[in-house]
């Protein structure tokens, strides 16, 4: 066992390290520890109120299942394919870029496992652009399909495609070997069904557990078993912060402070949070963190009932390349914002700046430096300018990234969205507004019966072009 | 000469389409328009009021430079690494995604020129992996270095990694066969004295041409035309865009209409702009924008040295992806925002969606349509639920997806930007506030000098780990 860990750090955050107008009191975030005791204590209890999503990391099957699964695969499989969109493909490809190398698809020596790709849209040109050079792979080629209700539009049509696609290569024999399918099986999906009479190897995902909150299920760890990740490792870490966020004194529990921090921030102003990795491994976390923080908090009603039109926005930036792209705004535009870095103590890698040519004497302080040590400097840098502006800012320290850092993230900021949760007395769990788009869809692609044909013909009313407005 | 274009479509911001207090009016429009008049004719006369990049599709002479060089340089290369930061990488990246096919990297049947790697940042981990790769291949590898300014660290810093390299793996002469240098020659920056004194290949970056306004000089033409786009169709689309956005009539202006619409909506409670590409090709045009938008109208003072700290936040997502992931907050959340979606009208791809399984007859209305016809019923079904909870929404509709319809998008978000400045008020050709994380960089890595070393105690002493606020 790794003995490396991730902390949280939220000096920069207060009143200490700003002032009174622009930071957090202590006395102000211990009042706000307070509401959340109660929280703590129901959502660490052994029964109903305990989110599905945390006893994840102590199912005993299902690691075993998706090892036992993979290793029967990826032997003929050069190319892992997962079809699915949002919470079930957004933690596998932050799963994928904070643990496997950058040149992964490129480089047979860096890759452990298949070539991995992440089909998460219904893009024409992109996935016409893979299904050309696939073509003559599709022998070594693996497609799990990822869907929670076993219907999402998008990952049921791209399923149609490839199913046609490889019944027609291999037959049905050929077809049912090169597909896996992740769903949940309490509930009776169209995937369900079809794998079910097709013979489809499927993995589970259990009830109750939602997209954002799924990828320490099958949802994310197949893929990241085939690639080569240490998928024991991950479900470590996730139990290892289970204890630290199931303290009841809010002031030891970073899952509480990040919650309360980011609630009394949001009530002062700062409507938008941005998650800033300085670190190219941990960038599409901060995309996973970015579904899981909006689709939680951004809701409409509050648990009474009552219309609140809550949540903060959050952003991706990317440390230190977007310092040339944002931090003019960050720093001088509205005072917005709350901003969390990620920051790796130790990088497994590393490469040294060579020497200065003797024609730029002044770029001699470089030379022989580590680039570690340069990104590390710039997230200092560009913190001190933050607090300069009286920005607040909280880091997440990473000792450094492996599959158990990384898990204890992941864990940590799911239990820290359920506290904020309860913080903004918002459900986290619905997603209530994303119907109406699905139901759009559907009247528009002609799905059949008379209340669809109606409907369709109120949308087009509405985005039908008007040349009135069109220059 | 292709007859495609793109179009702007207004109508669901005004209150037409939304309502008197969630749209804008088209007396305020005109109100807006009005005050854009005088911008207008004053950014379009031939002297010192018109901004340096709007030179740059009439620029006889850098496109025949720069394709002379890359057929040159095109037959020995098999790999174009760019090495730049913010505007000296995203306009390239932007490119790339947009003009070339998905698998471009990967496949040799798709690739018209060298692999392109944009590394844009100086993570240890990255870099460590991409020269790993490229060890052995380095033989057959051009890396164009772009800094405007010639002493940008970050890209100063790789260049100096890779100078030590090449230099040590093929000597001087191999070294300079394999470098292209893009700067500004008007200054004398570190990576001018050095290209001159090393008799490196040089490209020109136009006086006063800012690093978020030069996608368009040698900047972004160099690696596109290495990689086979046609730069001349993409520069006469911006100059096709160029007579549309000197219109005088601001009605009849797309970049008046875009800059009006949002700064009204700013000073109407949408502090943030959302730009949601419906198409893997312009996703990372949305990111350019990202930083064209947000470094230039974020400012703390306007051009009367007032203290005013303006400025929207832009924020990229990506349809129909971040319909899973961000539309729950878009609908129910604050009505902060405001919409700009970007519509493919015709895919040059297409890919037809399989039969459904018997065991799944609902999915029967899917069978045989395409996806393209699927991915904008999903573009018109987002607009109209958003609609239906009374947020705004405009669009750019794109004929196709080629140089010339990129070329008009790229322009018109520049002159669009230029305008926005005007009714912000505020510089949108400086970033005053990037100097001083710039600073605290030089003083944390050594740079020689008392006043250094004290800044590097000063930053540390904030940014130093107190162990009282560590969890």
């Amino acid at each position: 066992m790794t003995q490396s860990g991730i902390k949280l750090y939220y000096k920069n955050a207060t009143s200490e390290a700003l002032d009174q107008e622009h930071g957090i009191g202590l006395d102000q975030l211990n009042a706000m520890g307070d509401r959340l005791t109660s929280s703590i204590s129901k959502m660490n209890r052994e029964e109903e109120d305990k989110p599905a999503y945390r006893s994840l990391p102590y199912d005993p099957d299902t690691p075993e299942r998706v090892k036992e699964l993979a290793s029967n695969l990826q032997e003929q499989c050069e190319n892992l394919v997962i079809l699915g969109i949002g919470g079930s493909a957004l933690g596998n490809i932050a799963l994928q870029t904070a643990l496997n190398p950058y040149m992964y698809n490129l480089d047979k020596s860096q890759r452990p496992g298949p070539r991995l790709f992440v089909l998460d849209n219904i893009d024409p040109e992109q996935m016409g652009s893979f299904l050309h050079w696939a073509d003559d792979k599709l022998d070594k080629t693996v497609f799990n399909v990822i869907s929670r209700s076993g219907r999402t539009t998008e990952t049921v049509a791209q399923f149609m495609l490839v199913r046609h696609l490889l019944r027609h290569k291999f037959g049905d024999d050929g077809y049912q070997e090169r597909v896996v399918i992740t769903t949940n099986v309490s509930k009776a999906g169209a995937l369900l069904q079809i794998a079910k009479k097709e013979k489809l190897a499927c993995l589970e995902i259990p009830p109750g557990v939602g997209g954002r909150f799924s990828v320490l299920s099958a949802v994310g760890l197949f893929s990241a078993a085939m690639c080569g990740i240490d998928i024991d490792l991950l479900l470590a870490g996730a139990r290892d912060m289970d204890t630290r966020v199931c303290c009841g004194e809010p002031l030891k529990n970073p899952a509480a402070i990040i919650a309360a921090i980011n609630y009394y921030f949001y009530n002062h102003g700062k409507r938008i949070s941005v998650m800033m990795p300085y670190s190219y491994q941990l960038k599409d976390l901060a995309d996973w963190y970015r579904q899981l923080w909006a689709e939680s908090l951004g809701k409409a009603e509050d648990l009474k009932a009552s219309e609140v039109h809550v949540g903060p926005t959050p952003i991706k930036a990317l440390g230190a390349t977007d310092q040339h792209s944002q931090i003019q705004l960050y720093r001088e535009g509205p005072n917005d914002k709350l901003f969390t870095f990620l920051q790796v103590n130790n990088f497994d890698r590393d490469c040294q700046i060579g020497p200065a040519p003797d024609s730029a004497s002044e770029l001699r302080f470089l030379a022989g430096k580590h680039l570690s040590t340069l990104l590390n400097s710039e997230k200092k840098a560009t913190e001190y300018a933050l607090l300069e502006s009286k920005r607040p800012c909280l880091t997440v320290l990473f000792d450094r990234v492996d599959a158990y850092t990384v898990g204890q993230f992941i864990y940590l900021y799911e239990v820290a969205t359920s506290f904020a949760g309860a913080l903004f007395g918002v459900n986290p769990y619905d997603q209530p507004a994303v119907e109406l788009g699905k139901e759009a869809t559907f009247a528009l692609m002609g799905k059949p019966g008379d209340e669809y044909e109606d409907f369709a013909r109120k949308i087009r009313s509405v985005t039908d072009i008007d040349k009135a407005y069109l220059v």
